[in-house]
């Protein structure tokens, strides 16, 4: 299989939400010119896209919102229940322990570390946040392979150190910090200032555009 | 100016997070090829991306670090102060609020709205949480362009309409949501299980290989 790139995988779970939101309203079929308008691309980018994954729709018909909905679920690895450890139990690991989508899409944080005594046996909606110098043991146990840094830059590195040779293959992190990592290991750095500055290029732009 | 897509902006995002950290190390100079291996691109994209905004470094000698740092700065809009109503004190509110990448790329929360009166008058690091039946006259009142959307779904609609008059311009939605907006104003959506997604992609993908 071709390696597929990260703005594809991307579309693909942008398509998986388009797909969900046609079946709420009972929509039965897509064609790709409209999955591409609602996903802001070309119908021929849909088509490539999905074409990597094999044979989708019937020409001339479109695609079957549930059958489609049910294949990107497969192919992105939504089929399961996927427990994830969240490290760090500050304002941005409680904001994410919270988070409704995660559950949505079948990933639910199983377990909660920090290293702050005072935060140590919290009780966080029927689970205890543990001390981190238990993270390789409960990790290692609980068959964990995802987990959420929300810890500070500066510790980032050695927890996502102990989590990898704890058997841990995938790392959401919040740190505002780049992560080493073996190749085997997929690291996403979420730094949401990005998003923000796509909102600042925009208005600037608008307000040259308004000016000149 | 041509239209640049939103990925072409997301990757000037990303090269200046890199230019910023080789300035950190005291970096003088760097390649496009060096820039692309950093970002996961390839030197002809860098040198796309930029082209578009004029003529950056010299042939054979790369791009001063700092002087495309600063270049890049100016096109997102950076180079100012930018004010930020935040609607929703809740768990994602208040991460949010103190989210460091934000103050330092520039962006200042400076009121906070919230419809729960146990939640009004609460005192949020020198701002006070407000009322958000003063949000028209407050945001308006300051001259705020840029807000930040963490209320529930089914109140997000109402609350970005009334922003949206007040002279909002540029919104980052933090509800999962759909939001309509006229065409002058630009909504980024943030999921986070989207990116969760692609480790669970690659996850997946990883087993099956390893089955095969």
């Amino acid at each position: 299989m071709k390696k597929v790139s990260e703005p594809t995988i991307g579309r693909l779970s942008l398509y998986l939400r388009l797909l969900m939101e046609l079946a709420a309203s009972g929509v039965k079929t897509v064609s790709s010119e409209d999955l591409a308008a609602r996903s802001g691309t070309t119908a021929a980018q849909v088509r490539k896209d999905l074409s990597l994954f094999g044979t989708f729709g019937k020409r001339g018909l479109g695609y079957g919102v549930s059958e489609l909905e049910s294949r990107l679920r497969g192919i992105l690895g939504l089929g399961q229940r996927w427990p994830v450890a969240l490290v760090g139990a500050g304002r941005i690991g409680s904001a994410l322990f919270g988070y409704e989508n995660f559950r949505r899409q079948g990933f639910y944080i199983e377990a909660v570390f920090d290293a702050d005594p005072a935060k140590i046996g919290e009780g966080w909606n029927g689970l205890v946040v543990e001390s981190d110098d238990e993270l390789e043991r409960i990790v290692s146990d609980r068959g964990i392979e995802i987990a959420v840094i929300a810890v500070p830059a500066a510790a980032a590195q050695k927890v996502v150190d102990r989590l990898v040779s704890s058997g841990v293959r995938g790392i959401l992190n919040f740190a505002p910090t780049r992560l080493e990592v073996p190749e085997s290991v997929e690291v996403k750095t979420v730094d949401m200032a990005m998003e923000m500055e796509g909102l600042s290029y925009a208005l600037t732009r608008a307000r040259e555009s308004g000016a000149a």
